[in-house]
């Protein structure tokens, strides 16, 4: 290692391959960015400091431990959605969808310090009955969680929640009774050109496709 | 809030919506599971105790903070990365994509302490020269992550990467300069049927398509 690759010029390296595939690769460098190919479009339900429901978009989160399940979302200072958090210890992560992209668009670009997220948007608050926060109906899958961690990290705050429950409407599953990615239709965020985009096909199932490199 | 669910049966919720749609959904309670969609595919590179290259495949992860640009991956303790990361306090993230399915889900099957992955699956190790940790070469983007943070949560453990550099494959940036996602295809994970899907077309603009429903 080391050796298969050469530094062109500035931000170019050229890299010899040396498995499978024959020729160089070109890669340049673009610096210390928070390009992650997929990040989620996460919709974080919360309740302020008068029992208001609010509703947050969030790309910086995602699964982080499988037991306890958590999962974790990223948050600034300055959101409204971080007081609310501290106050309830609580919070639900709606999975933002095809059908409500305006909706899921729209809850990221006012603060609830403003305006009534819910009311404008059109969405249904509902009060999770067990963790203290609120959920918009209108997203197909939610998780209800408690907080169990706080962690400071930089400009973001990482909450970690422990998900207590997970409810998805009846449409959403397949006839195996699991979730179907297919029908859910969740929504990509694309950090790079700050776009929306679907979930294609299936290409392949894990733990099979890559069989036949084993040796 | 709370008047408008009515649980019928065990599981079952009956929501009438009370905004902008009629009408009533019926969400199903599926318990304290880990699904969130969509998930990533990382590759998580490594060097072991004796500087062999090691790849595994994570799906718990994510961008967790914007500056300092971090990016996070769970790991159990048990897996061969974990005493990996420890040692060298850096990893790497490649970004799995379509035309390398079978390798991403290849090195998501076997331990480095059994096999050398790379040799096996015919990928590239380069040795990132910000970083004491190697990367394939064969995938499209590459994150390059020295350690800033451990976090024990249960099973899994949280390493939290501040991103040193990004390095992507001249290919993959759009004439504007920037990555573009649908040259990347990168893989997404579907935690209910653990399968492997691609991204869609771009459906709308953050920041754009919300801002009609704007009082």
């Amino acid at each position: 290692m080391g050796t298969n690759k050469k530094i062109l010029q500035r931000g170019i390296h050229k890299i010899i391959l040396k498995g499978k595939e024959q020729g160089t690769i070109m890669k340049k460098s673009v610096g210390a960015k928070t390009l992650l190919f997929p990040t989620p479009v996460l919709m974080v339900g919360t309740y302020d400091q008068v029992g208001k429901p609010n509703l947050m978009n969030a790309a910086w989160g995602g699964i982080c431990c499988s037991d306890p399940p958590c999962v974790t979302v990223s948050i600034r200072k300055a959101r409204y959605s971080y007081a609310n958090i501290e106050k309830h210890k609580a919070f639900t992560v709606g999975i933002a969808c095809e059908s409500k992209m305006a909706e899921a668009d729209y809850v990221g670009i006012v603060s609830g310090r403003d305006v009534d997220k819910f009311s404008v948007s059109g969405l249904t608050p509902v009060r999770s009955e067990v963790v203290d926060a609120p959920y918009a109906a209108e997203f197909p899958v939610v998780l209800e969680c408690r907080l169990l961690h706080t962690f400071e990290i930089g400009v973001h705050t990482q909450f970690i929640g422990e998900i207590i429950d997970v409810k998805a409407d009846v449409e959403v599953f397949g006839e195996d009774g699991q979730l179907d990615i297919m029908k859910i239709k969740p929504l990509i965020y694309d950090t790079s050109h700050k776009g929306y985009h679907g979930v294609g096909p299936l290409l392949g199932k894990a733990y099979t496709v890559g069989k036949e490199l084993q040796s």
